[in-house]
């Protein structure tokens, strides 16, 4: 198959998925993780190589499962070894910023129904002191512990008993300024009015009234499920022979990593870059951890960055200026993507589809990277979020890409 | 005081109005309806001459209230003169298209909290078959009983214990494509997602999941929320001696008329014209009402078809082209307004205000009159809605108007 063939089979694949969002259950049993397994973020990478958030979340993680009774403890098992690390990406999941999943964390379960594979994230935390984060403190652990006993379980019954289609909600909420990355308040309200149905039938009393609380100023909720629809949209493009269509953007927090559909499982890396933007009150770019997350599997689908014309709200929210920016972004994008998604379409470009497929050959040929739309993790641990911006993907791992799919 | 001065003062009352939805309680409570008095939309009108759709809501509500037993008994009633007919504008109340209100309809209540007056509106029935748009079968009637039995009496619990501010679910979905006349989605999704930790405290099992149902793909229900939330914005502005800003537009099917600050409850009217729109399968423009509803109101406040640029998608649904077309159409309508609102701002405009303050001088010396979104009624009686589209105000009644203000 030509190169050209094998890119129209990856977008054909990629823009007919069908994520439907169906269960939420143990990482246990959806990931098959055992106990001292933890997955992270980006590509794979050693505790000794990993950023303080991330060794941060870790820390809160393992204090969550009852493996380490303090941070001081949880640091030790780590550096001695105690530890099976793997990125989410390897078991079929991913997580924002440090993305830590261990076997007890609930996770949803979104499947592609027009290809049958499955994808899985966790359940977004809020803003504020969270464990994607690094923040690691009692009320983050008191969070995942009734993320883990109450909401999980309630969201389990709730999916089973209705699945929501997630596709069109965020071709909705493409439309209403999500670019579903740094903006996520119209697919979070249209998720939580569909949700709502379900849960009153399946809780009542407290335990629903403390889950709609939760979901009543939740900006943000829909984000892991927006990452989780992304990865099950790209995953059927992996294998395509001779396909320079990138499968995969992710980052630990040190390295970025991307993988190409015509080089399989393979991660072609290179150092993150220090993300532009704004801080909140009392940080500064001194306080920053450089770039963080699974979460830019949202613009290897044509989200995020690569759409900021539909979000100008957005792109001044980031410091990239108004919509005359924010639509000269979006077609700068379009300079290394293939094709324009039939279904997210950018009303600011009167419906034109977002640019979807980066092609590793035209990132290289005209030197663009791609634009990815981030929060700004604290670069020591336990500090939490202290701002957001956006990021350009780093060059090298296209070049590296491009070499290996040039080798054959 | 100058004219300049008045229509100062008028700018700085409506965009400082602070629009709280409080309650919700029978129209014979909060309007002070009696038995056989009949709200309707638009300026007043004797049952003569009003249109067959109007006509039809009514022949409806009587049924609904128990005060004819058939539609040839309630057209007998009417024509008899054994109805109290008035402007819903006349009890501090709108309604959409026919704008029917009785007294055992529920009413939501809006405080506006920086004046303390207060506006009303009936619950959206949702779209299809529903009074306000001259349909009246058996199905009409039950979802009305319905509301007021159930629905009304939960509302106004849920408000009770928790009032919401409206004004930032407005700003927020203004951002979020919604001009608020044809497209509710964002300010519906957030308000049901806002309306829900309550409603999860005052209701349970089938009461609950059948509104929650209801809510859950009802895009339009924030609707006669927003007309309520503009009329309580824009009555401080009534009797503000010699302001030429106009506080009312509202059309009852035959008649459009205006009121004008400077003119106190005067009405100015002209007859209505046709709307240009698109039509549902198997409907033309010949099966088509002339303009009809006092959901005109959300224009008055710079809402609707002024601020068509916050909602490109509306622009193309309606068949006014694309963003080019919506920006075209806000910067004109920026001409014959005096203001920008401090809140309602549109991200394709770089946050710039929605054009506010609606001025009759520069009505008239432009030859440009107001646009606004509608639906479309069907011309015969129980029919329903058959399309939707945009529709100019009657320049006749700007005229009107700043000629009694030149009078004094």
């Amino acid at each position: 198959m030509s190169v050209k063939a094998a890119n129209a089979e990856a977008i054909r694949r990629l823009t007919a998925a069908e994520p439907v969002l169906v269960d939420c259950v143990p990482a246990s049993e959806a990931l098959g993780l055992e106990r001292h397994t933890v997955l992270h973020a980006g590509p794979p990478i050693a505790w000794t190589a990993m950023c303080p958030p991330v060794q941060g979340a870790i820390a809160g993680a393992l204090r969550y499962e009852g493996w380490a009774p303090s941070e001081t403890a949880a640091i030790a098992l780590a550096a001695q070894g105690g530890l099976r690390f793997e990125p989410c990406h390897h078991r079929g999941a991913v997580g924002p910023m440090a993305g830590i999943i261990t076997c007890s964390m609930p996770v949803f379960v979104i499947e592609n129904r027009a290809f049958g594979n499955r994808a899985f994230a966790t359940i977004n935390e809020g803003l504020g002191r969270v464990l994607r984060y690094g923040a690691n403190d009692e009320s983050v652990l008191a969070r995942l512990a009734w993320l883990r006993d109450e909401v999980g379980p309630l969201l389990g019954r709730a999916l089973r008993r209705k699945s929501l289609d997630l596709r069109p909600i965020m071709a909705q909420a493409v439309r209403m300024g999500d670019e579903m990355h740094q903006r996520n308040i119209a697919a979070s309200a249209l998720l939580a009015r569909a949700l709502f149905p379900s849960l009153a039938r399946e809780a009542n009393g407290p335990a629903l009234t403390r889950f709609v609380d939760f979901l009543g100023d939740h900006d943000q909720f829909f984000l892991n499920l927006a990452m989780a629809a992304a990865k099950a949209a790209l995953d059927p493009l992996v294998g395509i022979a001779g396909s320079t269509v990138v499968t995969t953007m992710a980052r630990n927090g040190t390295e970025f990593g991307i993988r190409v559909a015509g080089c399989g499982g393979r991660w072609f890396t290179a150092p993150v870059n220090m993300p532009k933007g704004l801080y909140f009150p009392g940080f500064g770019v001194e306080d920053a951890n450089p770039d963080m997350g699974d979460s830019a599997i949202v613009e290897t689908v044509g989200l995020g960055g690569m759409a900021m014309a539909a979000s100008p709200a957005v792109a001044r929210f980031v410091g990239a200026g108004g919509l005359a920016e924010a639509l000269r972004i979006t077609e700068e994008m379009r300079e290394i993507t293939l094709g324009e998604h039939p279904h997210f379409r950018i009303p600011t470009q009167d419906d034109r589809g977002a640019p979807v497929g980066i092609d590793v050959r035209r990132v290289v040929a005209t030197g663009i990277t791609p634009l990815i739309n981030t929060g700004i993790a604290g670069r020591k641990i336990g500090v939490g979020q202290v701002g957001a911006g956006f990021v350009r993907a780093p060059l090298d791992c296209f070049t590296a890409a491009l070499e290996a799919l040039a080798a054959g």
